[in-house]
This record gives C-alpha cells, structure tokens and sequence, in this order.
C-alpha cells in the first residue's frame, strides 16, 4: 500500500514513461568540444582541456589545485598516499559508502575501519566516533594507535552521502583531536556546500568523480582537490607515472601510477563543467517536487540538505521509518517492474566478505539507514 | 658526422618540417563513433562500444576474450593477479622496458626480478635466462623459488620491444620448465605476428595498450587478452569493482578495481582498429625507407623484425655500434633541435631509485643497448 502511494507520488511528478536512476544530459557543446579534441589529435595524457578541466574545477571548488584523474578511486588512493597512510595503518571510513572508498585504503596496504553515520546527513557522526576514539585510540608518537590492533590510525575519510555534506566542522575537530590526515571523498558532492565552502574543499586533500552516474561526467573521470601546492604537485607527479621533467630521458624517481585523465574525456567535462548550474537548480527543483508530492505518506521521509548546506541532490532518497522497513525490498520490486528505476544503499562494508575482518566502531544507525534507504529517479532535467 | 648523415637521411624520407615521434591519425570514422555515443549518453562504463571492441580486438589477436580497460598498466595489473602472483612473489621483467611493467608487478606487493634482452629481439633473452634460473632457481612445493631471496618466483613477462616480437618459443619453454605464468606485455605490440600468431596470445594472459603514442589509441586504454573463459570471466569482474550481478543490490566479493574502459573511449577505439591493416602498412613501408636511407651510414643498424616474425614496427629503431655510443646524445639533441623528435630507450628499471634494490641477472646487453638505441619519428602516414 505504501508502494502504491509512493508510485503515484513519482508519477505525479514524473509522468508516464521509464525512468532511470540517473542518466548524464548532453548538448552540442559536449560534441563540440570533443570533435575538437580530436581533430587536435590530442586525446590522451596531454592537453588544453585536461589543464582547462582542472583550472575550472579548482576555481569552481575554491581550491588553489585541482589534479584530473582516471576516476575517483584512483583520485582517493593517491590522496590517501600523500597524505601519509601507510601500509598497515588504519583508515577511518563510513561503513555506508560506495566499495570505492574502502578499495582504496586496501591498494595502498591499509585497513579500513568502519564507522557509523548519522541519519541527518546519511555521513560520518563526529559524537559517536569521538566517544568510540576515547575508548581505542592512545597516543603513539606524533600519531595515535588503536590499542586493540596496534595499527597507527592515519587518515580519516568523511564521504558526502548522495550529495549531502556531512558534519564537517564535527569532524575536522575529531582529525585534529586525533592527528587524522583528513580526505574528503566527495565523489558525489560536487556541487554541495558546507556553511558556503564547496565539499571537497575542507580536508588536507579532497577527491571527485565524474563516473557516468555522477551529476557530471567525463565517462570515467575523477580529481583531486588540494589548496596544498606541494600535495598537488606531488599528485600530479604521482599519477603522471613519477617521470622527471627531461627532454627526452625516462627517469621515474618513485613508484607511481598511469591515473592521468585523457583530453578526450577533459574535452566532455569541461562542456559537462558549463551546465553544473543548470543541473543543480533542476535537481533542487525535482527535491521540491518530489517533497511536495511525498509530503502525506506516513513513515516516507525524503531526504533533504542538512542545516547550513548546500546539497547538490545527486541522489533524490527515501528514508523509511522503522515500521516501514521491511516493505523496502517490495518497493524496489515493484518500482523497478514498472519502470521507475530505485535502488537501495550499499550493503555495508564490514558486512563484504572482504571487509568482514576489519575494525568497526558500533554501526547501529548504519545499520537501522541500511535497511531504509530507496533512491528515486534522480537525472537532472526531470523538474 | 654520423649525426649528420642521420638527419640527411630521415629528411630524405621525411622531408622538411617538425615531426613527432608518434602522433595518432584520425578520420571522420572516429569524429562519427564519438558523436554517436554522446548522442546515446552511454559515455561511461557500460555501452555497445565497448563490447564491439572487446569482440573485435579478441578477433583480430586470436584469442578468445578481450576485457578492456583503463590502461596497459591496469591490464597487466589485472592479469598478473589473475595468473596467481601473490605478494612477496617475484616476477621476471625485462630490464629493458617502460617503467609500467615493473610498476605492475608493486602494485601486487611482487618483486620484480630483472633479466636480460638479447639484440636481434630487444626483448628477453631466453637462453641467458636459463642459465641464470639453473643457478639461483630451487624447486619449492609446485613454484621454484630464488634460494638468494627465498622469494617464490610467480611470473614471467615478456615485452614486445617497440612492436618486435621476443623469443617467445625460448620464453615459452622457460617458462613450462620453471612453472611460471607467462604473461605477454604487448602494450607496444598490436599488429605483431610471432611465426604467423598474434602477439599477446601465447601466454595465459596478454595486456595491449592503447596509449596516445601507440599504434592504436582510446585516448586511455589496455586491454586483457586470454582464451580462458574462465580467466577472462575473472577479469572483468575484478576490472568491473567485483560486483556480483543483481538488479540493484550492490554486494562485492572481492577487493575489485575501477578499470573499466570508458564507452567513450571505446568509440574511439572502434575507429582506430578499422585503421590498423592501413597503419601497419605504412609503418612498414616507412621502415623500407629508412632503411634504404641509413643502409650507407657505417655504425647504424636499423632494427628489423626478427626472423620468423612480422613486426608492427612501432618504433624505428636505430641501434648504434659500440663505437657510436658516445655520440648518442649528440645525435639526440641535433635531430630534437632541428625538429625531427627522437628519444634513447628507457633508463633501465634496476637504474631507477625505486627498483635499484630488486634482484638482477646478469644484465651485460641491456646494459649495452641502453647506450645505443635512439627512436625516430614513426607515426603512421608519414610513407
């Protein structure tokens, strides 16, 4: 029954027809600027539009640097490795995230350990990982270690929910308390903002994604922000394969990575980089819609930006209440059989068969939202 | 002098004029396939284009699959973990070799092993090889292992050298003899025939590139090549964050990677591989020119295909005598001044910070070819 008030609901604001969960939108100015990426002949590592993409994000994002990438895991892992973590040292992360960001802790050796979220920004809770830190964490030199594992505790990685900003403030506070490196993976954030400052933008370093479900893509893309001139050029250099400016010499002086993002894919986003705004005031606009049409369904909350934010509503959700949660998996059924693509959150990552060793911090909201959350049809130029 | 008569002799082929050491060519073919997957907003990592090219390039290599990916490096990545190199492993490279071969082999926690070349192939040597195992390689369980290291040794791979196939008939044999994987970086080899056979084919698993510089391009790319079902099945899932399927459940049962190539990019590659038969003809017939231009010049050697095999010539390739090694460099800088782009061969993995404390064999003729060796100007249709 709470389907069928939830389908009506879409349809009131979306019409008749399919529906995917998120599809990109292009126009001639992406065909343009690809056509002419590739009659430049300049499609690969090097090109006007990969440094016009970053200067573009860097200014869009308020940060000094922007490094464009292959995609956002690969922009997350090398920003976890400038930022110091090391093989063996812990990573804090959100047990509710995308696989990526667990991913890569692991590539660089680490182990991530899982932390609950709050249910008003679906992100990181600074309380209850402060009070979880007091009981594990003891200082070890210029670090602090958890004393159950003996594993430095290196970085910590706040993930902006669906595009909503989770408790900065909060948690640069803990980083600080604790010597955290903080990175921010705002892989579905671009767009949001935090009391006005853009989300990617308040760590050591922050990453991006412009991945084809992203509210804008390159096909496969990512960054990584830093106001660190030094960080952003070891970042660059890092994923440039660690060669040394020559002529012509092939000198590499560490162990670096093939993660520089083509100009053919540079050459969408900066077109891609142009309707940002458009995209953002059609999503809020579809939040509005959506909230109005939802308003009277007793248990169904829609998700929207927390205090003092800006959500870039990458993702439209719903939030179940507890009595609703087991109608979810009825609601997905039933909305995907009838053409209105949803999906639930991610399964947990402690609960991934290659994640189920790792250190956790009591889960219990992460757990209760897992089982509550429905992602709606969420394109932008649907409102 | 010598210098001289060198860029006599490529102005004589080439004419006047700046050129590039390797440049892509397009047609409108390419401007075509990219347009119409914009039009289709499947930009990113799942689209019709890349299943024709996976199909097609798995037809034109012979084998049969072909998972396509990021880059060469991701796909040797992959392929290694595929064919069982663990960390701690060691893995036998080339010395003489782009630095993402070695950088392949960390990436697992592996070892690279150095070995050296021989100078009819450029490529690895295997009868120096075998000489070298029979000394330090002990039987261990079902592997052997380095009695020096106590490292097993997992894996061996063999480069195609600027396009021209190695002893792959002598790898082969090591190989079996020594129980190691064999898998073929012929991320400068597509096009490349060994007695009659595609490049990338004889192992258990071979990687392509698809570089801006290589005979083909994606803007970004590589690819898995294998006819393991089986293996290939594993690659992609492991390239695609080892998602299970499911309609909308995001469960992952492995530590997977974000390396799937682009749609995008993969429209690009469609039109670039209907090119190939053309490019490959004319770098051949490019080399029958340089050839006969050089043929008068004491000390410089143009490299050949090597006897029973059919070379994409991707790089020309001049080989110095012993005595012109000194003025190397001279001939570097006087065809870079004039505008003929040419390049020395990589410096040596076991030379580079990062690798100089890994294992090494005797490496006399890596070591003497690193001296001799420049590239010229090689792009397809400039003969």
């Amino acid at each position: 029954m709470v389907t069928d008030s939830i389908i009506t609901a879409l349809r009131g604001v979306l019409g008749n027809g399919n529906f995917a969960l998120h599809e990109p939108r292009f126009t001639e100015k992406e065909q343009y600027y690809v056509q002419k990426c590739i009659a430049s002949t300049y499609v690969s590592s090097v090109g006007a539009y990969v440094d016009r993409f970053e200067k573009e994000l860097a200014a869009y994002t308020g940060v000094r640097r922007a490094v464009a990438v292959v995609n956002g895991t690969a922009a997350l892992q090398v920003a976890l490795q400038i930022a110091g973590v090391q093989a063996n040292d812990e990573v804090i992360v959100p047990a509710l995230t995308f696989v990526a960001t667990a991913n890569a802790v692991r590539y660089l050796g680490a182990v991530p350990h899982f932390a609950d979220i709050e249910e008003s920004t679906l992100g990181l809770d600074p309380r209850a990982l402060r009070d979880w830190l007091k009981g594990i964490a003891e200082p070890a030199g210029d670090a602090y270690r958890n004393r159950q594992s003996g594993r430095r505790l290196g970085a910590i990685v706040p993930m902006h929910t669906f595009g909503h900003p989770c408790d900065l403030e909060g948690m640069l506070a803990v980083a600080h308390d604790y010597r955290l490196a903080l990175v921010e993976d705002a892989a579905e954030s671009l767009g949001s903002r935090y009391q006005g400052q853009h989300t990617g933008s308040f760590g050591l370093l922050g990453t991006l994604s412009f991945n084809g479900n992203k509210i804008i893509t390159t096909g496969g893309g990512g960054a990584i922000l830093t106001s660190d001139e030094h960080l952003a050029d070891h970042a660059k250099h890092l994923t440039t394969t660690a060669k040394m400016p020559h002529r012509w010499d092939y000198v590499h002086d560490e162990i670096g990575y093939n993660f520089r993002m083509p100009n053919l894919n540079a050459a969408l986003g900066c077109a891609q980089l142009s309707q940002l705004p458009e995209f953002l005031s059609s999503k809020r606009r579809l939040f509005e819609r959506f909230q109005a049409a939802l308003a009277d369904i007793d248990g169904v909350r829609l998700m929207r930006e927390p205090s003092d934010c800006e959500s870039n509503y990458w993702l439209q959700t719903l939030v179940l209440s507890d009595a609703l949660a087991d109608q979810r998996d009825e609601i997905l059924q039933t909305t995907n059989d009838v053409g209105l693509m949803t999906r639930p959150a991610w399964r947990l990552m402690h609960r991934l068969v290659p994640y189920q060793e790792c250190p956790c911090a009591p889960l219990s909201i992460a757990e209760s939202l897992e089982r509550r959350i429905v992602n709606l049809p969420s394109s932008a130029g649907l409102a």
